[in-house]
C-alpha cells in the first residue's frame, strides 16, 4: 500500500490530536506505510505555516477550500467547530477525498443527512472522530459479549458528565446559547450513544427529559442572562435488542471531568466501566463458587489489543490521545478495504437520530420512536 | 423516663434486628432506661418460647392479638411479612401502643391510607424501620447539605441493585406472582425514596419505566411460569425543591449486594455515596486550589453521631445491624417528645403514594404528579 | 449446657464491646444458652452501678478481687489498661474462672509468662481479646489459603496505622512515655502478629527498625518534653513457614484511621485486605483466560460464616463490633471443649515474645531469632 | 534554537518509545523546534531500515559507532540491552554528543562510574531515561511537598510489584541468572529510589534482605535449573532528611501489574499515589472541620504541567508513552540551557550506588551507610 496524503483543517485541540496520530501511527503499529503530512490548513496563512511546523506538515494553507481540493491529498482531517463540519466533509467527498471528521456530524440532522448523502455519493470513506469505543476495553466489553461472558445483556446505564458548567458564577458563554444546540444532549449524548451502537446497535424507544442547574449566568458587563441551553440531560431507553436502561448526561456535575460510567447488566454476570479509570474494568461472573465471586477489576494488557502495539507491558496505561492513534490506524485499515472498528457517516447518522428523538421527546414529555424519525418524516 | 416494656412480633431477619437493637440501645447509648423486653408473638407457643430464650424475651405467644393488647406492653415492633402490616399496627396503635413497624408500611396504598388513619387517631408514635437513613453517612450529608456545603442540590441519582433475582434458572417463587407487587418498584424504591425524603423532602413529578429481564422461570414440577412482576425499575424525577434526578432500580444486577449508589450535585459541590461501602462517603467541594480539587472519602467516625456511641475511635466501622439500634434510640427519642430522626407513618405515606405514581406512570407511559395522587383524587 | 454467668471488669471501650457481645451473642448465634449478665466491676460503686443497669448486669461492684472470687461467676471478662491485665488475669485463673482477657496480655513479657503459667495450671480457658482475626474475611482468606487458592505464600506485607498520634502539636501524653511500652510497636504490632499467626503461624526472625516523627510534644503548663516513645516501627520478617515479609506500624500516618493492610503473595495467586473496608477482600487467582484477570472484590455474604447469622443477605456489612460477638461465640465453643477460632494464652505469648524479639533487634540493628528469646533464655 | 539531529540505537519497547517522543514532542509542546530524526542504528542494515521508515527516521545503519560518530548527530537516544549503555554512552559522549540512556545506567557499579567521568569529561548532557518521575503527578506531589501541605515528611513506603516472574512453572530464562544482576533489587528498586531522589533526595543508611519464591525453574529440554537471582527484596531505609521508610519490591507479585504504590507520611497530612492509577493521586491535610477531612482524589489535569500541553480538559488521561514525551522536552531544555526535572548521570550514579549499598546489606544481614560506599571506600 502507497503511504497516504494527509490535510488537516484545524489546529485546535482535535486538531493536535489528529496530528499527533498521523504523526505516530506507523511507530505505534509497524505495519502501515508512514502517512505523508502534506498540507495544514488553518485560519490564516500565517497560523497555518507555524502550526504546520510544530505539527510536521510540509505546506499550510490560509485557505481550506484550497486544501480539501489539492490533488495530492488522500484524506482530510476536519476538526474546526461543528458547525463547519457539514459543508467542509461535503466538499472534501465532492473532491473524491476520504474524511475523518471530529464528532457531532452537524448541529442540525438535515445538515448530518447531506453529510451522510455525499458520502454515499462519492464511494469514499466517511470515517467520525469518536475517541472512547477505541479504547481496548471498550473492545474488550464488546468480546466479553459476543463471547457470552455476562449472557444476554438486559439493563444498561450510562453516565456521562463532567463539571465545566459546574460553576454559576461562569460567565455566560456560547454553550448556553440555543443556537449551540440542546446542550448536554448532544454535547454528551454522542459519545454514550457511540458506546451503545458499538456495543449492542441502535435504540427504539426513548423518553427524555432536559433540566437547567442554573437560570442564568453572570455577563461580562454586569447583570445576567438567561440560559438557553439544558446542562443535564436523562433518558429512559429501550434498545433494539430489548434491553432497558438509562442515559444521564450532566455537564454541570462538580467534581466529574471525564467520567463516562457504563453499568452493563446480564444474565449471567455484569461489566462496570468508568473512563476516567479508563485503563480498568470490572467483570462480575456468576461462576465459581459463590464465596469467591466479585467484581474482578482487570487492567489492561497486551491481551487487549491494540495495547500490545502501545506497550509489550500490562497495567502501564494508555493515554486519551493514544486512542486517536488507534482510530487512525482503523480509518486507514477502513481506506484500505478492510474490517475496521469505526463509526461511519452510516453509523453516526444513528446516533443522530436517536439525539433528535430524545429531544424531541423531552419537550413532548412522552416516550418517542427512533425509527419514526428516520427518512425525514418526523421532526 | 420509664423502661419501656416491649412487644415483638415476628422473629424472621427483621424481629431479630429488632431484638438486637432493644437488647443493645441502653448500653450503646447510655442515656436511655434499658427496655424491657416483655413480650415475644410468633406463629406458635413453641416457637415463640424458643426464640424469646434466644432473644431474651420474658414471655412468649403465639397470638399477636395477645401481646398487642397486653396491658403491660408500650411498644409494639412489627416484623411479620408486609401483607400482616395493616391489621397488626392499626390493632397495637387502637390498643394505645407505640408502634415500631417495618417498612412498606403496607403492599396496597389505601390499606397504607387506614395505618396513617389509626397513627392520627391513637395520638401514638408510628415508626417504620427505614434502616439505611439511620447510617450516620446520611446525618452527615443532610448536615453538609444544610451547612451550604454543596450549594442548592440540582441534580440526584440514586441507584439500589441487589442481584437475588438475577439468575434466570433460580425457581419461580412469590416474588415474581403479580400478588406480591409491582417488583423492583415497591421492593427497593421506597429505600430510595426515604433517602430523597430524608435529604430533600418530596417527590413532585415522576415517569417511570418497567422491565423484565426474564420473561419466565423455571417451575419445580417441571416447565416455566410466566414473570408476572418488574425487577427493574427506572424512573425520571422532579423533586418538591425543583432538582432533576432519576432512580433506578435493578434486583437483577448481577454482583451487586446491597448498592445503594447515591450522587447529588449542587452549584458548590457533589456528595456520593454508596451503601456497600456503609462506612464512607465521597465529598467534592469546589474551593480551595483547582490543582488539588478532588472526591474526598471521607470514612465515619466520632466525628458523625451516633457513631461515638458505638465506637470511640474512627475508621473502625458500623454494621447494618448497628443501624437498627439507632434507629432504636431515635423511637425512644420520639416517645420522650424530642425531636427524631425517623420516618413516622406521615412521612411514609408520602413515600407510598410517590411508588403508587411511579406505577401508573409506567403503566401509561407519562408523567405523573405525584400530588395528584393525595387524598384519591388521582387515577 | 448451661448459661455462664458472667462477670465483667472494666467498662471503657472494650468493657462496652465485651457487654454488648455478652447481650447479643445468644440472640445473634441461636444456638448457646443466653449468658447471665451477673456482676460488673468498676473503680467505685456507684459506677459500678450505674454501668450495670446500662449494660444489663445484675450486680455491680467496686472490688474488681470480690468479683474473680465470687462462687457464682463462670467467666471473667477483663478490659482494664493493660498494666493490670496479669494481676487479673491471674487471679481469676486462680479462682477457676475461665478469661476472656483483651490484648496484649501485658506490658512486659515476663508477666505474660506469669499468665500463661497460671493458665496452664489452672486449666481454664485462657483467651485474648483480637477482634481483627474474627473477621468473616479473615476466616475466609485462611479457608482460600488451606484450600491452595493461591498457593504457596511466599511473601507477607502487613501494615497498621492510624492517625491518633500524627499531630505534632497534641499535648504529650501517656502514650509518649517508655513506661507505656515501645510505641507503635506494641500499639499496633500485636495485632498484624495476631493475623500472621492465624494464618501462617510462627515469625522466625526479625530485624525491626523504630522511629519517632517528633522528637518533642507539647506539655500542657508551656514548654515542650521529649518523646520517648516510636510511633514508626517497620520490621523485616521472615515466617517459620519460609516466606519472607515486612510489618510495618504507624501511629502518626495522617489520614489512616482503622487501616490494616494485608497482602499476601503466592505461587497461584494474591489476597489483597484493608480493615478500613472490613466488609471486602480482593482475591487474584492465575487461572482462566489472561484477558480475564483481576483483583476480584468480595463481599462478605452468608457464604462467609458466620456473617450468616448476622444477617441473611449479602452485602449488608458488619461492623466492628459485631466482631466480638462472633469471638464470645468462640469463646464459648472453646468452653464448651470444642475447637474454635481464638487466640489463647498459648498463641499470645508466641506474639509476645515476637513483639519483644523485633524490639531487641530494633535496638541492636541486626537480625534476631524470634525462637532464641523462648524459654527466657534472651532478653 | 535550532533543530536538534537525532539518532537512536535500538527499536525495542524503549526504542520505540524513544521514537514516539522524538516525533511528537514538537506537536505537543509548540515550543520547541522539530527534532530531525536522522539516523537510526540497529543490529543490521536490514532492521535499521525497515525500521528507520516505520519510525520516521531519515537513515539508517547496522553499525551503532557510525551513528556515534556521525558529525550531523546531536543526541544520542541509547534503549540497548544495560549492558551495552556503558560503552556506547561513553563513546557517544567522547564523539561530543549528547546522550539519552535508558535506565539503569550499567549492570556493574563502575561501569556507571566510568559513565559518569566520560560525561564530566564531556561537557554534554547525560540524561537517563526514569519514565515514571517524568508523570505531571510526581510533579504535584514535589509541589505540594515543596508548598508544606504535608509538612515535613517523617515516613515513606514504596512498593514496586509486578509479577512476570509469579509463574513458578514458566522456563528459566536469563533473568534468573546471577549475571543479569541480583534480582528485583536492581530491576525494580532504581525506580523506587528515582523517585526517592526526585521527591527528597538521598538515602543515608540501608537494610536489605532479599528473597526467592521459587529456588528453581523448568528448563526447555526438562528438568530444572536453579533459580540464582532473588525476585523479591525488601529494604529498610533512612533518608538524609531524616525521614524512615521502607522499599518493597516483587516482581513474582500475582496480579500486580505495574503497581508503584508510594505513601508519603507528613506532619500536616499525606499523599499516596499508585502508579497502576497513573492519573490520579491521594492527599490527605488535617485542616478543615474534622467531620469532613479524608483523602481526596486529584484527577490529572491542565492544573498540572504538563499534562495542558496533551489536553485541554482534565480528567481524560495521559498514558505511560506521554511520559516519554515530558521527558523529551525536558532533556531539551537542559540541552538549551535551562533547569530541567531530569535525573542526569550526576543523579543516577546516586541511585546505582544505593542499589549497591542495599545489596552489600542483604548480604551481610546488617545496615549499610550509603556514603560509605561513594569513591569505593565502600566494603
Amino acid at each position: 500500500m502507497k503511504s497516504l496524503n494527509i490535510g488537516l483543517i484545524g489546529t485546535g485541540y482535535m486538531g493536535k490530536c489528529h496530528a499527533l496520530a498521523w504523526n505516530a501511527v506507523s511507530a505505534v503499529f509497524g505495519d502501515v506505510p508512514r502517512p505523508r503530512l502534506a498540507m495544514l490548513a488553518e485560519a490564516s496563512q500565517d497560523l497555518a505555516e507555524k502550526k504546520a511546523h510544530e505539527l510536521g506538515f510540509a505546506r499550510a494553507t490560509g485557505d481550506w477550500r484550497s486544501l480539501v481540493t489539492d490533488p495530492e491529498i488522500d484524506v482530510v482531517s476536519i476538526t474546526t467547530p461543528n458547525a463547519f463540519h457539514p459543508e467542509m466533509a461535503i466538499a472534501a467527498l465532492e473532491a473524491g477525498k476520504h474524511v475523518w471528521c471530529e464528532k457531532p456530524m452537524a448541529t442540525r440532522l438535515p445538515d448530518a443527512e447531506r453529510m451522510l448523502a455525499a458520502a454515499r455519493a462519492s464511494g469514499k470513506v466517511p470515517a467520525l472522530g469518536y475517541n472512547y469505543i477505541q479504547n481496548p476495553i471498550v473492545r474488550l466489553i464488546r468480546r466479553l459479549i459476543d463471547e457470552d461472558r455476562i449472557g444476554a445483556v438486559n439493563h444498561v446505564r450510562i453516565e456521562m458528565d463532567e463539571d465545566f458548567m459546574a460553576d454559576p458564577e461562569e460567565l455566560f458563554y456560547w454553550k448556553s446559547e440555543a443556537t449551540s444546540g440542546h446542550g448536554a444532549l448532544d454535547d454528551f449524548g454522542v459519545h454514550a450513544l457511540s458506546l451503545i451502537w458499538t456495543l449492542f446497535g441502535g435504540v427504539r424507544r426513548v423518553c427524555g427529559h432536559m433540566a437547567k442547574p442554573y437560570a442564568d449566568r453572570p455577563v461580562r458587563d454586569g447583570g445576567r442572562r438567561t440560559v438557553e441551553t439544558y446542562d443535564i440531560a436523562t433518558t429512559l431507553i429501550e434498545l433494539d435488542n430489548g434491553a432497558s436502561g438509562v442515559i444521564a448526561l450532566n455537564r454541570s456535575a462538580w467534581g466529574r471531568k471525564g467520567r463516562i460510567f457504563v453499568q452493563l447488566f446480564g444474565s449471567k454476570g455484569s461489566i462496570v466501566y468508568d473512563q476516567e479509570r479508563m485503563n480498568e474494568v470490572q467483570l462480575y461472573t456468576a461462576d465459581g463458587g459463590k464465596e469467591t465471586q466479585g467484581f474482578r477489576t482487570i487492567l489492561t494488557s497486551p491481551h487487549h489489543p491494540p495495547y500490545d502495539k502501545f506497550i509489550p507491558a500490562p497495567g502501564h496505561g494508555l493515554g486519551f490521545n493514544d486512542l486517536k492513534i488507534i482510530e487512525c490506524r482503523e480509518l486507514i485499515r477502513r481506506i484500505e478495504g478492510d474490517a475496521a472498528h469505526l463509526i461511519t457517516f452510516e453509523d453516526g447518522i444513528r446516533i443522530e437520530r436517536t439525539v433528535d428523538a430524545i429531544a424531541r421527546s423531552a419537550r413532548s414529555g412522552a416516550w418517542v420512536d427512533v425509527a419514526a424519525g428516520e427518512g425525514g418524516q418526523a421532526v
